[in-house]
C-alpha cells in the first residue's frame, strides 16, 4: 500500500494503532475457500480484538463469532453478527452471563466443566428453554507453543478429558434443558505445526463416532482458533493443509465444521504507531525512548514477544537499539536490540503485527489513556475509536471523591 | 479488624477491590515519624493505586505525590494535593505533558536524559518560565529484586550516570530557563535488603557534595521510593533503619529529604475479592475458577507474583489447587497450588497484598469490565469507583460503528 503513515500519524495522533480492513478481507476470503469443500463457519475469536468496527467487517464477509463473555456476545450482536452464528466459550461464566446468552437465543455455550453444565441446566430449567451446548474436549496433544497460550495439555484448566466429555454428553442427551449440538477443542494458540490440530481433530472425531453410535448426533464439529502468524520468520501452516487436515479427520461425518481464528485474521492486519521522544545512551547502550507504552501493548512484556519494529522514512546508518517507553518499569519495552537509523524527536516507528491481542489488553496503568484505532480500507483511513481522555478515566470514581470528608 | 467480607462482596458485587484506609493512614504516620528528625516530604508515587479516593487520603495527611504522566499528575491536583509537593518522574514526557507541568507550576520535573533537558529548557523559554528541575542519577547498584522491577544498573533505561548528570548540572546551573533544585534516584522496586538504598544514597550525596564545591546548591534529596512489603513470609526494611541511613548518608547536607513510596503505602491496605464459579479436575489436578481475572489483576501472570490467598469462612479439610480466571490463557491465574477447602459456586476467595499495582494494572481483555473499588474507613464501607458497564467499554468506539457501510 502507498499510503502517508506520518501524515496519518500527525491527523490521530500518537500512540495509534492503524488496522488494515482489505488485508482482513483476503484473510478471511482465503480461510473461508479452503473450507469451501464442507458445510462450515468461520467465527472470528473477538477476543484477538473486539473493536466494534473490526467485529462487523467481518460479520459482513459472512463470518459469525467466537465470544468469551458477555461483553463479547454483545459486541458481536451489536456489530450485526447473527446471532445463530454466535458462541459462547470461556472457561468460567457466570450465571448472569450465562442467563443472557440463553436468553439472546445464540448458537451455543460452549462449557468446559461438569459443573458449568450443571448450572447452564439450572438456568435453562428457569427460563423454560433448552440450552444448546458444545463441549470442549481437552485432546491431551502438545501444540508446541508459549506455555501461557498452549491449553490442550491435561494439566491446565481447559476442557474436559475425553471420557469426561462422554458421561456429560450423555448426561446432555437425557436432560430436558440441555441438547447437545457440538463438541469443541482448542489446543492453543499460534500454531505453527500442523500434526498437533490433525491428531486433535482425529481423536476428537473418533469420540463424533462413538457418540454417534449411541445416538448422540453432534452436528457442529469446532476446530478452535489458533492458527499462526508470521510474525518474524516463522513458517505457518497454509489454510488449505489446515482445512484438508480437518476433512480427513471428520471424513464420513455429516458435520458443519467450525474454527475460531483470531490471530490468523487480525494480527497482520495492524500495526502500533509510536513517535520518537528522545535517544539516550547508558554505558554505552542505545534507548530509544517512545510515546508509546506497556499498558498500550503488553505482548513483548509478558510472552516476550517478538514484534519487528521501523522506523518510518529516515535514512541514516543503522545501529542496535533498544526501544522503551515512558512506564517505570524495566519491562516496559517493545523490543531489544532493534537495528535503527539515528532517531529525533517526533520521528515516527512503527510496531508489526499489533493487530491481534494489542489494543484488547490495553490498560490504563500509569494513567495512560487506551490510544486512537484507525481503520484503512479501499485507501481510506476512519477512526474507529477516539483516543481516551483525563476525563474518560476519572468518570467512574469522580463522584466519590470528597476532599475535605 | 472485624468485617464481614462476604456481606460487603454480596453489597458490591465480585470481583472487587477493598482497601483499608486506616492501614493507609497508620503505614504514612509511621514513614513520616521515622523522617521526623529531618525536613522531608512523602511523595506517594501514585502509579502505584491512581483511584482519586486513594491519592486524596494521603493528601489530607500531608502527603505529596510522584507522578510518571500528566494524567497522574491531574489526579494529584484534583484529590488535592498541593501542586508544591507534586513531582513530575519519568524516563519518557511529551511536549504537552512538559508544557501543561511548567505551566501548572509543579514543584519540579524529574529528568532522565539529556536529550530531555534541552526540551525542557526549550519549552519552558517558551513560556517565559524558569524550569525546576532535579535530575535523575542511576548509581549503578544492584537492588537485588526482580529483573522488571529492577531499575538501578546501569545497563537500563533509567537515569543518567554520575557523569552525566554533572554535566547536566553545570548546564542547567548555566541556563536562564533552568533551575537545578532537586537531585533523584530509585534503584528499584520491592526492596528488602537496605544496603543498596544506602550505597546508593551514599554515592548520590557524594555528587551534591561535589556540586555544592561548585556553588550548584542542591534543596531536595530525593531517595525514589521502592520499599518492600510482605506478600508472603518476606524481611522487610524497618522504616526507621531506612531514614536513619538516609540520615547517615546526608549528614552535614542542607537539604529536604524526599521519599516516593507507592507499593509501602498501599500494597498491604487493599485485597482483591473474588467470587468461586466452579471446581473441576483435569488429570488429577484440582483447579478453582473464580469470576475475577488476569484483566483484574495481572502480576502473578506478568511477575510471577506471589499473592497469598484464602477462602473466607469456608470450612473443610484443605487440598492444593490452581485459582484461575475465566480468561482463555492459561497465563490467567492468581494462585498455582494454593491450599484450600472444598469450594461450592459463591464462595468467597481473597487474594492479600492487592492494594499496589493491581486496579492501576487492569485492563479489558476478554471485554471484561474493571472491577469496583471500596474504601473501608473507620469501619465503615464506601464506593470510590463505580463497576465498568458495557457502556463504558463500547462508548468511544459506539459512534463510529457503521453497520450498513
Ligand atoms: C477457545 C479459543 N478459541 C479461539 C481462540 C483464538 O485463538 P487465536 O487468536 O490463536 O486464533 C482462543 C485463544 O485463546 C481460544 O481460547
Ligand atoms: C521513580 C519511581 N519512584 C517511585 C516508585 C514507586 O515504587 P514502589 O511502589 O516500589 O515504592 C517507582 C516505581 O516504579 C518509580 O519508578
Amino acid at each position: 500500500m502507498d499510503i502517508d503513515y506520518k501524515a496519518l500519524a500527525k491527523k490521530y495522533g500518537t500512540p495509534l494503532y492503524m488496522y488494515d480492513f482489505d488485508y482482513i478481507e483476503h484473510r478471511y476470503n482465503d480461510l473461508k475457500e479452503a473450507f469451501a469443500g464442507k458445510k462450515s463457519l468461520i467465527n472470528y475469536a473477538v477476543k484477538a480484538n473486539s473493536n466494534l468496527s473490526v467485529i462487523a467487517h467481518l460479520a459482513k464477509l459472512g463470518a459469525g463469532a467466537d465470544c468469551v463473555s458477555i461483553g463479547e456476545v454483545r459486541r458481536a450482536l451489536d456489530a450485526g453478527v447473527k446471532k445463530y452464528n454466535i458462541i459462547f466459550s470461556g472457561v468460567g461464566k457466570r450465571d448472569d452471563e450465562i442467563r443472557e446468552a440463553l436468553e439472546k437465543d445464540i448458537l451455543m455455550l460452549n462449557l468446559e466443566s461438569e459443573a458449568e453444565m450443571k448450572r447452564v441446566e439450572m438456568i435453562a430449567k428457569e427460563l423454560g428453554k433448552e440450552a444448546r451446548i458444545s463441549i470442549r474436549v481437552n485432546p491431551n496433544i502438545d501444540p508446541q507453543t508459549h506455555p501461557y497460550i498452549s491449553t490442550g495439555l491435561h494439566e491446565n484448566k481447559f476442557g474436559v478429558e475425553i471420557d469426561m466429555a462422554k458421561r456429560m454428553y450423555i448426561y446432555a442427551n437425557k436432560s430436558e434443558y440441555l441438547n447437545p449440538v457440538g463438541i469443541h477443542f482448542h489446543i492453543g494458540s499460534q500454531l505453527t505445526k500442523l500434526d498437533p490440530i490433525r491428531e486433535s481433530a482425529q481423536i476428537v472425531a473418533d469420540l463424533v463416532r462413538s457418540l454417534k453410535a449411541i445416538k448422540i448426533d453432534i452436528k457442529f464439529f469446532d476446530v478452535g482458533g489458533g492458527i499462526g502468524v508470521v510474525y518474524s520468520d516463522e513458517i505457518t501452516i497454509p489454510v488449505r493443509d489446515y482445512a484438508e487436515a480437518i476433512f480427513d479427520a471428520t471424513k464420513g461425518l455429516d458435520v458443519t465444521l467450525l474454527c475460531e481464528p483470531g490471530r490468523y485474521m487480525v494480527a497482520n492486519a495492524g500495526a502500533f504507531f509510536t513517535s520518537v521522544l528522545y535517544e539516550k545512551v547508558n554505558a554505552g547502550k542505545r534507548f530509544v525512548i517512545v510515546d508509546g507504552g506497556m499498558n498500550d501493548l503488553i505482548r513483548p512484556s509478558l510472552y516476550d514477544a517478538y514484534h519487528k519494529i521501523d522506523a518510518v522514512m529516515v535514512e541514516g546508518e543503522k545501529s542496535f537499539a533498544d526501544v522503551v517507553g515512558p512506564v517505570c518499569e524495566s519491562g516496559d519495552f517493545f523490543g531489544k536490540n532493534v537495528l535503527l537509523p539515528p532517531l529525533q524527536h517526533n520521528d515516527l516507528l512503527v510496531v508489526h503485527s499489533a493487530g491481534a491481542y494489542g489494543f484488547t489488553m490495553a490498560s490504563n496503568y500509569n494513567t495512560r489513556p487506551k490510544p486512537a484505532e484507525v481503520a484503512l480500507e479501499a485507501g481510506k483511513d476512519r477512526l474507529i475509536r477516539r483516543r481516551e481522555s483525563y476525563e474518560d478515566q476519572i468518570r467512574l470514581e469522580k463522584e466519590f471523591l470528597h476532599r475535605d470528608q
